[in-house]
């Protein structure tokens, strides 16, 4: 039996003999898919042996164990990372952390409008406990019915509200870090105002479980959402669209909390894929956008409003047509075109994907340059554009133009993704807006990020896990 | 003539060698006052020399230069702090380094709803520049005509926005810093989504320059507000004020941007010492709230809107009696009560200062404890706790009841921070609310901070600035 680090049997016995093996286990055949898999199925890892604790404490051991034998720590969430940000290496000598047993909310008080909840709950159900106590909780993405907490603070998730009320980290108030040498960071405060020193917090959310192992966070909570109001807008272009924005900004008091950019090509593929969707306008328009308003007041007609400030856009040539849902149904469909999106990209096949944010005032003019230059050296590709125009976040997709074109398409990934980040970068934006950075764009931040900026990444990474075992390769390379 | 660190006239020639007596000069003796001497006067300092700089590569030569030599260096703004987090020791080896002449605005979009501003532009400047783009800067303090952005920041500020825009950090979309060894550190990105590793900024954001240099700021904006409702309302007790809270912020559709607790110690001080200011209300009470609704929809009732809301808290026995300001002299002099408490406080005499904050729900009960402490304990002393209460920030106060018991509760002074802080403490709040740290609460954050935490944070000092040259002894001990 080979002794020593991460290697055989030794250390998942010692771990057994250590938490028992309710907590720890070899993974079983049936479970390789749901842990060892991305969700794009772009990774395929082993694993030491999976570990499933029930309380900090135990994690607190698990890691002081993995420190001292330097056995690299894989945390992993609902498992819908795009980057392969929760997949162990091929090595086999990484244990896999799943944080899905720590699914209590330990605290919610509605005064306090705050609620303490562990990292493996369900985002999904922290909705609804907020929802039960009368307060929002606006965290909002598709995979919310899967993914975790913990997944959501460690990657600092966006989705579609947050132009209203921010990216995952500004609703946190407080965390709970079980560091990597099994050290527990309690700052699980419910305060709105706590300036006690450095926010070390905030190195955690984003830090993709490679400075600690988040398992449990105080969240900010608001009043509960009484009226909604959801439109689907045509827009001549982005142009218009930036404006309608402001529009929209101003007339809804600054109560629009989703602003969504769709493309004609998204709708197209929203028809050949999924039959049941439906154009919600009678003419086709070269762009569109799904945006809502939402107030805690119960008797407030944002509907009207929103149906006002839409008339006012029509005669200044903002928007060329538009549906406002007339309740639940009519909203629910709208929503769904968008949600759908990647589900028709799927179904059409390749897509390349790009998750990047620019200015705002910069969309419309990135979209024309990357357009033309795609038409020029990617002649197979078709742009699927889409996003939160509201946050300048665009998911920036490529997909082949026909089946038999997929594969001339796929040799010009890393030329089409160097041009896409490049141009993002001359007009002032991020390669990385909402996914993550995950094993996949290790070496895009190395080529993006400010030079002084890696360093002191780089030296934050030694200061907070000197034997490298938090989830090794990813954000930073080893 | 002493040679070596931070010693005599060697370092200051040096200095004006490398940057001309331009820049850097011997403090005069009419500026001593000005630079040396904190806001509340507990602290008066000496200096090696003031460096003026005008430019972030004059920052960055004087910091490359002082840490080699291991010249302390104290940044300062608008010197107003609290706490004496931006005046020098009393050694005169340390370098003065203000930021005063990096006052330029370099970038405002309104399309992005963002603006980028060096460390020494006044607050109040960059308020009226976002104003007349249309937009809203939020952040909004007693000091906002003479304290600067690099202070604001580097204390993460809070103020009278904080319920509705949160505090400085909140606004922070990114950041220019001077390192300790003279790298600049350039993230001044105004993007509103950026995942790409570590949140390295968070840390200088709350730091007081003991990381380093903030020499510009990317600022998030917001839609300019066009409607404003204000009202100064009697509250039975804190208990009713919680309920009102929710009350409104519900009402309003979480348009409520501030509520300020005001007791009737308070209004007692402000009418015995500022004889212009007036109680609104004809019958006194022990408590009131001032609260503000604002809106970017200029056709919209607010004031309207609150009254009703106040008529039906007066029927639920939350309120007593409430004047809504009607038009913008009334608003002013309402919020004139409010923010002239500290002037009616120095003019009363000692006045013992706590910056604390609790949960929201806990508000009522700490105040009572304490309250019953200090009457048995410091009968000497007159409660004055007011401030944001929807954030949870008191400014806990005790002012000597007479000229003649100010001494006797002088002597008091340690041993009511202690309960006081302690008290906090064991309601779950911080000790620390938007004050900052400075070198007034040093001991405190060693006593308050969870060890781990602490442990940490002077990790990650080490880590920034291995020579320990910036502002030496603030926030943490040397």
């Amino acid at each position: 039996m080979m002794p020593g680090p991460g290697g055989g049997a030794g250390p998942l016995v010692m771990l057994q003999a250590l938490l028992g093996p309710e907590v720890v286990a070899a993974v079983r055949s049936d479970e390789v898919e749901r842990y060892l898999v991305d969700h794009r199925r772009l990774y395929h890892g082993r694993a030491l042996a999976i570990a499933r604790p029930r309380s900090t404490e135990q994690v607190s051991k698990l890691l002081a164990f993995c420190n001292a034998q330097r056995i690299g720590v894989v945390p992993q969430g609902g498992n819908t990372s795009y980057c392969g940000g929760a997949t162990p290496d091929a090595s086999g000598t990484q244990l896999l952390l799943s944080l899905e047993r720590m699914d209590r909310i330990r605290q919610l008080d509605a005064d306090d409008c705050a609620m303490v909840a562990e990292a493996g709950c369900v985002l999904a159900k922290l909705q609804d406990a907020a929802r039960e106590a009368d307060r929002l909780l606006p965290l909002s993405l598709g995979s919310e019915g899967s993914c975790q907490l913990g997944g959501n603070l460690s990657t600092n998730a966006g989705g579609t509200n947050v132009l209203r009320y921010g990216m995952a980290r500004d609703l946190v108030l407080g965390l709970e870090v079980v560091l990597a040498d099994g050290r527990v960071l309690d700052t699980l405060s419910t305060l709105r105002k706590d300036n006690t020193g450095y926010d070390v917090k905030s190195l955690f959310l984003g830090a993709e479980g490679t400075l600690g192992v988040i398992t449990a966070a105080a969240l900010r909570l608001f009043p509960r959402e009484a009226s909604l109001a959801t439109a689907f807008v045509a827009v001549p272009d982005i142009d218009a669209a930036v404006a309608l924005l402001a529009r929209l900004r101003a007339s809804s008091g600054d109560r629009l909390s989703s602003f969504e950019l769709i493309p004609r090509a998204a709708l197209d593929l929203l028809s050949a894929h999924l039959p049941d969707a439906r154009d919600p306008l009678a003419a086709p328009s070269p762009w569109y956008v799904l945006c809502e308003a939402a107030s805690a007041r119960a008797d407030e007609d944002l509907t009207a409003m929103l149906a006002q400030a839409l008339e006012e856009a029509l005669a200044a040539g903002q928007v060329t047509d538009a549906a406002v849902a007339r309740g639940a149904r009519d909203r629910e469909s709208l929503w769904s075109l968008r949600e759908r999106i990647p589900e028709a990209q799927r179904r059409e096949g390749l897509s390349l994907k790009h998750d990047v944010s620019l200015p705002v005032s910069h969309v419309a003019r990135f979209v024309a340059e990357a357009e033309a230059w795609l038409r020029q050296a990617a002649p197979e590709g078709r742009l699927v554009a889409y996003g939160h125009l509201g946050d300048g976040n665009l998911h920036f997709n490529v997909s082949a133009r026909s089946a038999t074109e997929a594969e001339a398409l796929a040799a010009r990934t890393d030329a089409i993704r160097r041009h896409v980040h490049d141009l993002v970068r001359a007009h002032g934006g991020s390669f990385s807006a909402e996914h993550g950075i995950g094993a996949l764009k290790v070496d895009e931040l190395v080529r993006y990020a400010p030079p002084v900026e890696l360093e002191l990444m780089r030296a934050i990474k030694r200061t907070f896990d000197p034997q490298g075992i938090m989830n090794p390769g990813k954000v930073l390379r080893r």
